[in-house]
């Protein structure tokens, strides 16, 4: 027997109703058999700036959480064709840590936007992956529309092609752990 | 004779000793004759959060300030091979304005950071600036090593070929508006 | 009465029905009024090689037709995420004149692929714009899907959006010039 | 006893001096013990054209090369900031197998160039390996400035410090298959 996984999600978005939220909420309660999945909070953090000489609790508290994944799932939004500062600052806040939370662990990798379902930002993400040594999935690529019917009004996933393919993408993660 | 211009600069970082503020401080005190020169604050801004309903003060200031600038200067941080997130936050607090503070303007890029002097950084910068219609100079381009004599203790920017070219740089800003 | 203006085309893809020859044929049958249009050939070129002494007649007759260009109109395919090599290969070999025949002149771009319409390779093909000091248009992006009734067989551009779209960025390429 | 793996090499330049090519020797001659390498030819395809109904000789030599690889290192040169065409036309070819020669492969991406060491290329490569779906090594990344004593005359490469990185890639690379 496996002994079991967790996964840990990040999402980017920080509004009530995201549709990036909502595919993180999707994923979450669709991991495969075994596995645990919880969201780390990315908004309450200060920015990154190296004259902090005390670590916030916020920054303490994300990167115990970081720490105990065995990969991650980040729902990536797309701000003008790049990352979300929440997110990336939250990855920044990590990767000063002197014992990396991030080396190392496979990420999924989803998001919702405008038409090009903010694969603009996700390639951003990857590169970034790079120097965090984060190994992202090359597949399956998540690339929601948010403006269209596959979403509800509270930011839920409803369209069943996208729920399928995040539930492929799950079970893809949970193989390269 | 021609109308006096106004730059306006952003930073990155919000260290103290900050070799990107100390790239932004050289160009500040060099700008062409008949240009005016201020640094817009970008590390008090919340997150951009879509369900924030009033608009923050810092937001609002910034915003005027990008409003009376004829071009940008950008000092540009790299952060895990991409941008830092206030400085990218403040373009997307800026991109949410009903008429574009930004669309149009021309800008100068710097930056200070390792080896690659931000490269990575600048070219996802690069990128958002195709859909907030700034207009990046190509030429010249401005990367300086953080980590060697180019800079003093308090981060100024002592290295004459690095101070020749952004003087450089300032004069084909100045000609592009 | 301005000058007449002259639009010279690549296109990236070598097949007889491509999508993306149709995308420019369609432009080059609708520059705007006062403006000629001729498409340089790229797929005959050999790939660029330092230690080839003498310049090929190809590559001859490709940089005096840039050369006699006040703006470029690119047609750009994907191939895996990033730009053709034919397209590639004739902007490397013009980049190796000693005085460039691309250097400020204004660039639109467009291209027909899957679902992100080339917008990949499109990104790749705007951080070469900045070595060869090529001006792309910010807006508007032509981002057409090949795989759709936007194309007839013969691969001529029938959606009338996308005919409209590109007749705008031709005007706004004239104006750049 | 682990069964012997081999390396396939690709080297983007066709020059004969070329440093990449240097950079790619040295690997040839190192690679750690029981790894065969062999170096495959990209100067000699013709241009991805989806028209060409058969086949070319030299597609199909290199596919069954790539195919009989378990590990990849490719020379990545930079030309005008992204990939040179030869190299970039090799994996296209490769794409186009019905059964991927390189999905799932490991690769180590090496370069030498100007200031930046190819990086602004290795970058586009690497997004191009999400579709191939290839597994580029996020550490470590071996970066070389061309236009130094780290090669002599003839392209080798003689800097001991970029020797010894090189070494430790292949080690990495062997550990990831």
């Amino acid at each position: 027997m496996s002994k079991p996984l967790k996964f840990v999600g990040l999402c980017g978005s920080l509004r009530k109703a995201s549709r990036n939220a909502g595919l993180l909420r999707y994923a979450g309660s669709h991991v495969p058999d075994g596995v645990s999945f919880e969201v780390a909070e990315v908004g309450d953090l200060p920015f990154y700036n190296g004259d902090i000489a005390e670590k916030p609790a916020a920054v303490q508290r994300l990167v115990e959480q970081l720490r105990s994944a065995d990969a991650l799932v980040i729902a990536c939004p797309e701000y003008n064709y790049s990352m979300a500062p929440a997110l990336k600052n939250a990855l920044d806040w990590a990767s000063r840590e002197a014992e990396s939370p991030l080396a190392g662990k496979p990420l999924a990798i989803m998001g919702a936007g405008g038409g090009m379902g903010t694969s603009r930002a996700q390639y951003h993400l990857r590169q970034t992956c790079v120097f965090l040594d984060l190994r992202p999935l090359n597949k399956p690529e998540v690339f929601a529309n948010a403006f269209t019917a596959s979403f509800n009004e509270a930011g839920d996933l409803v369209d069943e092609k996208l729920q399928e393919l995040i539930r492929q993408q799950l079970q893809v993660l949970a193989a390269a752990v």
